[in-house]
């Protein structure tokens, strides 16, 4: 750890740590920030709290502002990839769709329908990953991107339920005992919006398909345990932006989605009202998709197309979660690549402006200092590189898959023949 | 069941049940409307959902205000019988510290140290309990009260959540998927503020008492299952009033508890921080103190009498807690009681004005209406009428034993002998 971070966590009396994990637990269990069990019937009988830290974590500040700060001009720039066909079919029609099926399932059956989807908007909600970076233990701590989540990045609701639980520990316990220094100022505590901020998108996408009647549709995983940070985003938009929400597997949809022939629109018979109206959608929320398992066979493939065809607005659209591909966050990296995207005097309007806009040389750079290395694992010369580097300092590589859904990265020490 | 009320609850489809079912389940789940397990650990790890209805109860609206309107009146009572140690002596001194161990050890607890008790200030958080009652099926309903609690009434908490969710489902399901005419008004769904509303009485207690850093003590059982119920209070005495709360069971207050002997303060000092000054004691709330289990030895009342005697002040007091015996109840009934607690020239000023003040007749009527009939079960005349009837009618009756806590009332047709 580098010597500009404090020594974490900080020391508690076992009595303190008892009484700390007590309230933190209990609070967790009041305010929903919990997971369901592992195979929980429908409906569920009890909930779990999700794993929480008792402290926060002490982070620069100023990597912190940054962080938020760059935020907008990521947007852009997937924004900017997603709409560049060019360049994702150059990409994915590469070594990746060869090598993953997933990867070329997902770009095959994009192709197939991109010249028929009704819908103009793609909606993104994007969560940026990052570690602290010290190249020197005594030297200055930067952020280095892990991966920026185009699909069903998660955990947003959760977040907030855990800034909001430290807080409360914090003033229930005069500052955490006075364990450390780094924990005596409230103020200090960031205030973490991500759930109200989510909802406060989906429903932005929501008034841009502009049907007072139509509703968001989750698209989850069969007997998901984290569907809390899910539920929370549906009673945010019901509460606070008045919009109704339904929840549906593929399976389901398979069953009930339907396009009007004429105007594109998703339309879904209510199997609870089977006499109502179908109810219309307005905006597709993807808390599945994202990795194999989410389509067992080509019925989800052929589901995922149909949705993808309709006037519903989807978070993402499939150009948008092909942007999020590793293999396309590896050629960003290239010399060139993120100077084109950003600066590139025919890219579309996404917020600064057509081409460069507002956006300069300095948010290039502000970009690309957030990255670490990162190398194909292809037969490119920088590919060959790759594998040399790989062979010869496995202990300085990681080997990242495509997938999605964590848990699925290699040390390169550990899975690369030495 | 009367004829003016519906028949309910409501008929759904099978996929409406278990739809409803989930999204309550959920909601609850979600939104801490939880119980703990049986024997479970500190801390805790998971919490179920509290048993719940889907549906929210037809209640005639004028009996639901009345009700509301006549809990001032009631609360007046209480306080007034609280203050009248003669009658309390009278009452308790008879035929019920003789067969209850348990209110004659209140009794006899409070007698002792009457005198000495610091802090003249009561606070009570009453619920009174009704039942719908009509006498001819065909007949006016009316409300008839089956107790009135003065100690640990809980379940407050959990009822805000209960009418939260059941305004979040019919919002959800357009107004429970039409199924009942009843359930179509959202403007019919009373707003529950029963958790802001007790929260908003322990800060009235505790601004009386006047001292900032002071806290409010909740005196809890070993093992409590509702401990969400009392959580919720906690959270909005700090989120709401910025009060600071502590919970303990009398085995841990009889090692903390202390009365500084000049002010008589009561004081905790902090076993999680030892060098810490010691916590002064504002309010303590009792979530516990009213079943004989909660006193296994002499200690417990020893600890109870050290906290009566102390400067805090006290939810309820032993005076309080003695009010609401059953038998204050069926002396209550008596004839010109009422009108003496309630009218009498010399009783204290505890909100309408010393004696009558601005009560009448009329509101001895209110109060009166909502009584069943109630006898002592003793040698005096009324209660030699009251076993005899017992006796031959005993499908008319239920015995009523002292104790809080609920669930020990035992129809008298099964528990006496004919």
């Amino acid at each position: 750890m580098s010597s500009l971070l404090p020594t974490w966590p900080p020391e508690l009396t076992p009595a303190q740590h008892a009484h700390l994990l007590n309230l933190s637990i209990s609070h967790a269990l009041s305010h929903g920030f919990t997971l369901l069990p592992p195979q929980t019937p429908t409906p569920p009988t009890h909930a779990f709290a999700a794993p929480l830290s008792l402290f926060p974590t002490p982070f620069p500040r100023e990597l912190y502002f940054l962080a938020r700060d760059i935020q907008p001009i990521y947007n852009a720039l997937y924004a900017r990839v997603a709409l560049d066909w060019e360049f994702l079919d150059r990409v994915m029609g590469g070594s990746v769709s060869l090598v993953d099926e997933f990867q070329g399932a997902l770009w095959n059956g994009w192709k197939k329908i991109r010249e028929d989807i009704a819908q103009p908007l793609h909606l993104g909600i994007f969560r940026s990953d990052y570690l602290l970076h010290a190249t020197d233990p005594a030297g200055p701590l930067d952020i280095k991107q892990v991966e920026f989540n185009t699909i069903a990045a998660s955990f947003g609701a959760l977040s907030q339920r855990a800034g909001e639980m430290h807080r409360y520990l914090a003033e229930e316990t005069n500052q955490y005992f006075g364990a450390s220094s780094h924990l005596a100022d409230l103020d200090a505590y960031p205030a973490n919006e991500s759930l109200r901020e989510i909802a406060a998108g989906l429903a932005e996408g929501w008034k841009a398909y502009g049907e007072d009647d139509a509703v968001v549709l989750f698209v989850v995983q069969e007997g998901e345990r984290n569907v809390f940070d899910q539920r929370w985003l549906q009673y945010e938009l019901l509460e606070e932006h008045d919009i109704k929400t339904v929840r549906h597997t593929f399976a389901e949809l398979e069953e009930l989605a339907q396009i009007d022939p004429e105007s594109k629109r998703l339309l879904l018979p209510s199997p609870l009202q089977p006499d109502a109206e179908p109810l219309e959608v307005a905006v597709i929320y993807y808390r599945s998709a994202y990795t194999p398992t989410d389509y067992p066979s080509a019925t989800e493939w052929e589901t995922r197309l149909l949705l993808e065809r309709s006037q519903a607005i989807k978070c993402p659209s499939m150009a948008l979660q092909l942007a999020g591909a590793k293999k396309i966050q590896q050629v960003l990296a290239e010399p060139g690549v993120l100077e084109d995207f950003l600066l590139g005097s025919n890219r579309p309007d996404v917020g600064f402006g057509v081409g460069a806009g507002s956006l300069t040389q300095a948010d290039v750079e502000k970009l690309r200092k957030t990255w670490i290395g990162l190398w194909p694992m292809d037969n490119s010369p920088l590919g060959q590189e790759a594998y040399r580097m790989a062979l010869e300092e496995s202990d300085r590589f990681v080997l990242k898959p495509q997938r999605e859904g964590g848990g699925i990265t290699s040390t390169a020490g550990i899975s690369l023949p030495h």
